[in-house]
């Protein structure tokens, strides 16, 4: 373990009662943190990045110091911190604070991935915002990243026929042999006919779609739903890079009367108003994940200079899997 | 009473078992019915109209034949029928026909409108779709129409401030002076800027959005709306009378991205998924006509060769109020 900076020991020392150190271990690079940096920001519901200060974000710490009861030095927990090597986590972000009892075959860094906000986004937006049913058909896209590949394993588990689409064919080998995708598809080699690849998988159209990225992908889905169709917006990862004159809030989202026709319900969600249901969630994911049901697959930068690449990798898709930064050396 | 034509009593003679002869007493003009007549027909849930045929549609009629069980001649009923004279119903439209018990001051041209499709509508949209709660705020488009005006009425009802929409002084006038809506405004007036028309109503966003109009009025709600709002999408008669290259299928609906950032929930819905609830309805919704809690105003064109130009007087807004055609003479 590095020495400590004197300047963060001063800092905490004077830091305000229920503040607490953390070295920091594992940091998330996560699609929500784009709209951040948009100024004025733009609809986002989170505040912006302040220019001059460290990048906030999900990671994974090992205290160093707490004045906040129940954490003491030692303690490994996960929750909203800093892209630094340590960081001061002063209230409210305190509350959030996780601790992890670590547990042996489960990695460190799954904290900021299937046992983090992604798994637990992935297990309220699919088990509970979709209502799915087994038998249904399920469609993922961006269905290889944080979310969208255990959104795809817990259809499988319950029943469901799920086809997965991303963007390259590492990506699509891995939804069909590692994660039990029944059908999967490369979006960029359907010659831009979005709605014709989905309806040669779902020729009798699709009960649940989980919405990871918008716009094009949006417009394909509403014409291939089935009548009661249900559709969670977790996210909009085609929207968040692009400039002015090109995003849906520019060019707009075509045949939404589908919504009308089909008797469609599209209900977006965040995973901060649902974490109530994080020990809901680890009690039923854990024993999925000892015993095989479910994995993950991560790509890891190494290094805290690698992590603002691997944020911007996520908008180019460059990422297999979640894609977390190592601030450790591996273990 | 006419003469029944001779050619209509030989075919009902000959019609099939269980079929229905009827006289048309009022006819239903309804925006659903403006997509029926695309050829193809664009996602509509109904089938297209049949050139050379009658139109159909919801109309109140006294059945002049019957050889389904449970209805006599002389018996009134609502249903769907025909835009002509006399009709022979045949099932599996006879399966809903509902036969009317008259009541006195409760006109039977209500059954084509509070009393009947769209009456249910705003009951089932309103009460069940938006989830509603005393307090919140509640905003109508296509306010004094069939359905809107019922769901300004509900919500004031339930507790709710709500402000409606409409497309002239005297359509205002009577939202707020008849209807009891808290506010309302003329959307022709707004210099194009509906998003700022609706802040200066709703300074703190909109809970409910009952949409009846789609388009332009859609993007300015969605960035009006609260935190966990509804959206229970009605109808979107703003682009039933479209073009090619004007119709949100070709130039898309912006701001979706409200639907995430505010976790809107938005839910397409039509009647007659919810027919089971008419006898729920018509025992809550009689006592307010009965005791004045709830008014319905109609717009009458009297004569068959009036309809066509009812009908679309719909799309320009020149209605004001329940469009119906009336066949008989005034009662």
């Amino acid at each position: 373990m590095e020495l400590l900076p004197a300047a963060a020991v001063d800092e905490a020392a004077a830091a305000e009662e229920g503040s607490v150190l953390v070295k920091n271990l594992y940091l998330s690079c996560d699609p929500y943190m784009r709209p951040k940096m948009s100024r004025p920001l733009h609809q986002s519901y989170t505040a912006a990045f302040v220019p001059g200060t460290a990048i906030t974000g999900y990671g994974v710490s090992e205290v160093v110091r707490s004045s906040r009861p129940g954490l003491a030095a030692g303690d490994l927990v996960w929750g909203m911190t800093g892209w630094e090597d340590y960081s001061i986590i002063k209230p409210p972000f305190t509350a959030i604070l996780t601790k992890i009892q670590p547990d042996d075959g489960v990695p460190l860094s799954y904290y900021t991935g299937i046992l983090g906000m992604p798994g637990l986004t992935a297990y309220v937006g699919f088990h509970h915002i979709c209502s799915p049913k087994a038998g249904e058909t399920v469609y993922v896209s961006a269905a290889s990243g944080a979310v969208g590949q255990l959104v795809g394993q817990f259809a499988r588990l319950l029943g469901c026929h799920v086809v997965g689409s991303a963007g390259s064919k590492e990506k699509v080998d891995l939804l069909i042999n590692k994660f039990g995708f029944h059908d999967a598809f490369n979006y960029k080699e359907e010659g831009g006919d979005l709605a014709g690849a989905l309806k040669k998988r779902f020729p009798d159209g699709i009960d649940v779609y989980f919405e990871n990225v918008g716009g094009k992908m949006l417009e394909a889905v509403l014409l291939n739903m089935k009548v009661h169709g249900r559709i969670a917006v977790c996210g909009l990862i085609s929207q968040y890079n692009l400039t002015a004159g090109e995003k849906e809030a520019d060019v707009g989202v075509r045949n939404l009367t589908s919504i009308v026709s089909k008797r469609i319900r599209m209900q977006g969600f965040i995973e901060p108003d649902h974490k109530h249901l994080y020990p809901e969630y680890m009690a039923w994911v854990l024993p999925h994940i000892k015993e095989g049901r479910v994995v993950y697959v991560e790509d890891v930068a190494d290094g805290l200079d690698a992590a603002p690449a691997a944020l911007i990798g996520l908008f180019h898709g460059r990422n297999v899997g979640k894609q977390v930064v190592r601030l450790t050396a591996p273990e």
